[in-house]
């Protein structure tokens, strides 16, 4: 690519980031400055993330933070001379290694965050949830921020896995997608199945989907979908 | 009917039914893309349902979809270079089978969901129920997405029962109604009474309505609240 | 009153009582066209209710119904061409025996009506409950829309009561006030420690508040909280 | 302090105060008139609050009460007309024995108040109340209004607690900070948690979260959290 190609994409994925945080609030799913999406640059080993401990009404391409794919801030980048979200290393450590991954998001959205506190995975028991996600959403390892532990965890449990959501203990919800905004449905959708599923339990027991039924959900669901060529993107 | 009658009624609900889908978000039933509202062309063995995966900020009557009641895509109308919603053929399977049908919804609303997860249906316990239902909202039986099986279902469950909404087993509300709007007013109350009885069983132990009295209260609803006239219309 | 001054008087109340209607959406206690409020006429028989059936967005003084102590429509009055709510008969009912409530609202809100289907009485364990209820909200009686017995449910059970609410049992909740506005925060109060009192007792033993200390609260609540002079008007 | 800079100090401290109060609207802590921010003047024994009953539309600068800290109104200051909030005598007791506290916030939010009516603190079980609040959030005594007893309790539990939010019993939540703004994260951050943890626990068995985890993460979250400079004010 030339530099001008890599700034145009640089200025695209700004633009599509800093929106989609929107949805973040949309969907209630994010209070306060907590929260963060991020998406990977196309053809350059770069990726944009929020910004630490701004508010959602003041994020905009151009205080968005560009970073290389070990978590360094780009020197010298538009939007620099702040620090990016205290969550960048383990966004950087899933792009680094899991080159498939457009885009990260992580949240503190509520039901996510309560099965998290129980280490319990999600059991498939709506059609929507075999659709998304194909199976239960899982737990990943208790692991705190500091260093590349978070990362790992999310990879190790990701790698493999139908899901695109993964749980992390006591902590909250971490989702990946061939895009940014695929992460931020996958983050929409988490929470929600979360809600639903804790509540359908609460009174009484689930009925669970046979394997087979789900299989064909999530096959039918990821190739057939929405309109042809925008399915996930 | 002339064509241009035809062509008349047709935009009349391209617009009606663009402009319902706003009441599923208002009322908290819907997320992302999910969810969908489809109406009868009055004197046309036709009707209009929502596009497959579009955003609901992009929803209009130019883009909804005109469908025979096979569930195909009228060829050359508007908007038929896109795929309709992935639960048309539900919708259709209805229209054929239920004339007095006029409308058709289907949400994946919290707590609907988490009473079709466990296949259990809503008791009547709260006069409202007893008002816009007539007892209790039965459940459908598991049926997934690719033939009729789903269409049948809600055809089979409803046909002859006062209810004008369904919980398909571990998937989620149907609901039917003389019109678009009426069928959508049933997912906003089906939701409503989903949770309402939720919260209240979770507490101890519900007093049933006798039956004579929710007879009564559905009877007199359904001839004379509201407007003359305009009573679910 | 002079013919000028019940005019004037009728059209203060049909602006408050069309306005407060919004009130009731912003907290989410109605939905569709549920939900009523109403406001008695200073100086005259009268009093102005919500017509029936008609859309939260579509409510403005000239639609609000004008009737007399029995519940009858003013026959030439604005807005006369309607049926008033379908709850009309409860509030003249309270309006001819309870004559210093100026206000009475109704409303299905979730958790009220929770209580009211298990027709339990709230406890009275949050001192925001003792400063505006003076103690627990009590059940009335099981009584169908039809004849007076909802109204009279609600005069029973709220004469001598320190609370301005009744959860009348399987159906919801029923507020007075000296004000339509004083029975829309009432309204507005049962939900929101319906909801508190569900949470904190599905969790675990409740801690009472002495009766004592809730007659303390009630009493300083009602003579010292606000501005001086609009205390609950 | 010049006279010009106290009044210089006291206008920003009105306008911070009248417009953090959106903040508790906006993250659903308060109804009607409940709740209050008040915030102390940098460099006088002054502190800004709410007006008793007045609605949040209607919440401006001006009408911002002054007190000093012995929660007396400052004769002739701008607002003096009205009454402070009936909460006034705590927030003065707070700024008069904790001169590290910059803001106080008092609300009646749904799960604190629901956590306070069983005189229950929340466990420390997700990460994200270990970086904001270090540990548990205590329960204070039970203390009514009209003395100085609310304030004495707020101040001796806090007081050497790592926690700048108190439950206090069958009342709710009051949280401090070293700014107005400070204290109504605290808010809204205790109300996150109170719910979370809720739903968490109501479904099964919480994992506790190691006591050297916790250290580090409130630790990490005081010191490097945020843009330089601006963290926490």
């Amino acid at each position: 690519m030339s530099t001008t190609e890599i700034e145009a994409a640089i200025a695209a994925v700004r633009a599509e980031v800093a929106s989609l945080h929107a949805e973040l609030v949309k969907y209630g799913l994010v209070i306060w400055t907590g929260g963060n999406v991020s998406g990977r640059v196309p053809g350059a080993d770069l990726f944009v993330i929020k910004p630490s401990g701004v508010s959602y009404d003041d994020l905009k391409p151009s205080n968005m933070i560009l970073c290389d794919l070990d978590g360094n801030v780009v020197p010298g980048s538009q939007g620099s001379e702040r620090a990016p979200s205290s969550d960048t290393a383990a966004h950087a450590y899933v792009y680094r290694n899991m080159p498939d991954v457009g885009g990260v998001v992580h949240t503190h959205s509520t039901f996510a965050v309560a099965w998290a506190a129980r280490g319990e995975e999600i059991p498939c028991v709506i059609t929507a949830m075999a659709d998304e996600f194909g199976g239960p959403i899982p737990i990943g390892p208790f692991a705190i921020i500091g260093d590349d532990s978070i990362g790992r965890g999310i990879v190790e449990t990701l790698t493999g896995h139908r899901s695109r959501a993964v749980l992390m203990q006591n902590h909250g919800p971490f989702t990946i997608g061939v895009s940014a905004k695929d992460a931020v449905k996958a983050a929409v959708m988490v929470e929600d199945v979360a809600r639903t599923v804790h509540y359908a339990r609460e009174a009484g027991p689930l009925i669970p989907i046979p394997q087979e039924a789900i299989d064909r959900l999530f096959d039918r669901y990821q190739n057939v979908y929405g309109q042809s060529g925008d399915e996930r993107r």
